[in-house]
């Protein structure tokens, strides 16, 4: 990302990040290691800047919730090492270096991914004052909702489950719902929530980063054809290789493009009825035409 | 347990866990089946009684937290599930029927623990208004610290990295304190913090929690040599067939039992101080002591 707000948001959230690192002693200095080397492995930080701009939008100020923006960050992470291991995807390589496992053996990386999934909450708790406690309560059944069984690791299920079968694209829309979009529009409903915003922001926000998390879903499974595997951080034709529906595979590369094009523009539509929300509409654009 | 009240705590668990999974549609039916399968799989329900009990002696009634109990279960039931995976303890049996991945497959069975997890957070902070919301906040940071990296994975971490080697009593006792007795001893913080106990009585309860986890742990070494597989759950010996490093082979079984038994006393003791605490002296001798 430019030089914008949103990589303003990115750098305080690796900082928030390390700060948090460095208060933990208390831990075998292999499973830090371990969580440490997924957390920094280069992460774009989306998902915890959208979340940052939206409270910022909302009349917030992003410094106040930078916990829960570092929580979804860590939720992310601990979700691509347990994605990556053996009995799951199997992938060796994430982001342009080998897994969590390759480089520290299965075990400790399933500890790793727990340790991060479960540091994720501790930290979430973590608010000044001003942020009013029953809007955090809130805030954190939204994220376990989120990222659970009713969200990510159901679309893992139903992801896991459609590999080596022929499913339609309502069926593809369902697993993607849960498995990338619902920790996407996550950070629009806690924004929200934290700073009380009116519904009708809520709604935007909310429809915003639905739109938005659909259009970055279809974008990556068209760089896994047409990407540089350099740039794109893992090799290129993995999802072939492995049988997976994605929205290349259902709707071919012209149809793909298309209907990334078409929600980026209603998540750019959403960003636009938004007061102050200009940088959203542009990080719409730049994650709906980027190239890796 | 007998027909006190702990049996009446564990049964209140029992129906809270059963329509906390009722209420959840929007999930795969496998996923929930897999979770379900272990979270009903005949666990004692130690944990949450404890902290009802605790909560109760503290002057609260255990109705308002059971949605806290539940959640410290479907921690304690996730990391079963993650323990058993071929990648860590490799083991086949729980609680005599078939582990989580033997029924279910590795990757289900790894997504079915990320899922009870997740949540296990989600459900705590589903709390009667009659419950301070900063507080429940409070009790969330000691749940999240006690599961993580400065304690149950966090033990589980050095555990595995101890296997096959000759460790020092003081090492055994820092595992055990990260892997089993972080996760009883919660809670005793978590009912403490919420009913707003002194801070002698949440010592008390705290050390009481303590002396009771580690006991618990050197009853469960004893028990893997001298008890019978049928009532126990799982196959007698494993610990020295893993070449684990436990109470028993670091005390033999005289000096391990002798060490249960002191701090057995020591966690009556303390309950005994407590106003209300006979109930909780009597599972201390009845944990203290038991053949399964």
């Amino acid at each position: 990302m430019e030089n914008n707000l949103f990589a303003q948001h990115a750098a305080m959230v690796d900082k928030h990040l390390e700060a948090i690192f460095e208060k933990i002693t208390q831990t075998p200095e292999q499973l830090k290691k371990a969580m440490l080397y997924s957390i920094t492995a280069g992460g774009k930080r989306i998902r915890p800047a959208l979340m940052l701009e939206i409270y910022r939008v909302c009349g917030g100020d992003p410094a106040d919730i930078l916990s829960f923006a570092c929580a979804v960050e860590m939720i992310h992470t601990y979700s691509l090492i347990h994605d990556d291991l053996p009995c799951m995807d199997n992938d060796d390589m994430r982001r342009g270096k080998p897994s969590n496992h390759i480089a520290f053996g299965e075990s400790t990386a399933l500890l790793a991914g727990d340790a991060l999934l479960t540091l994720a909450f501790e930290t979430a708790t973590d608010l000044p004052a001003s942020i009013d406690a029953v809007r955090a309560l809130r805030a954190i059944q939204m994220l376990g909702h989120a990222a659970g069984m009713c969200g990510m690791v159901g679309g893992q299920v139903l992801d896991l489950d459609s590999e080596h079968k022929k499913i339609s694209l309502d069926e593809l829309a369902k697993i993607q719902s849960g498995k990338t979009v619902a920790m996407i529009r996550v950070n629009a409903q806690i924004a929200c929530v934290l700073a009380d915003a009116s519904p009708k922001v809520t709604d935007l926000c909310c429809n915003y980063c639905e739109y938005l998390g659909r259009a970055f879903q279809i974008v990556d499974d068209i760089l896994d054809v047409t990407g540089d595997a350099k740039q794109f951080g893992k090799p290129i034709g993995s999802d072939e290789k492995s049988d997976k529906n994605t929205y290349v595979t259902l709707l071919g590369l012209p149809g793909a493009q298309q209907m990334a094009d078409t929600l980026t523009n209603q998540a750019v539509a959403c960003a636009r009825a938004l007061p102050g929300g200009e940088q959203l509409a542009a990080l719409a654009e730049q994650l709906g035409h980027r190239s890796f």
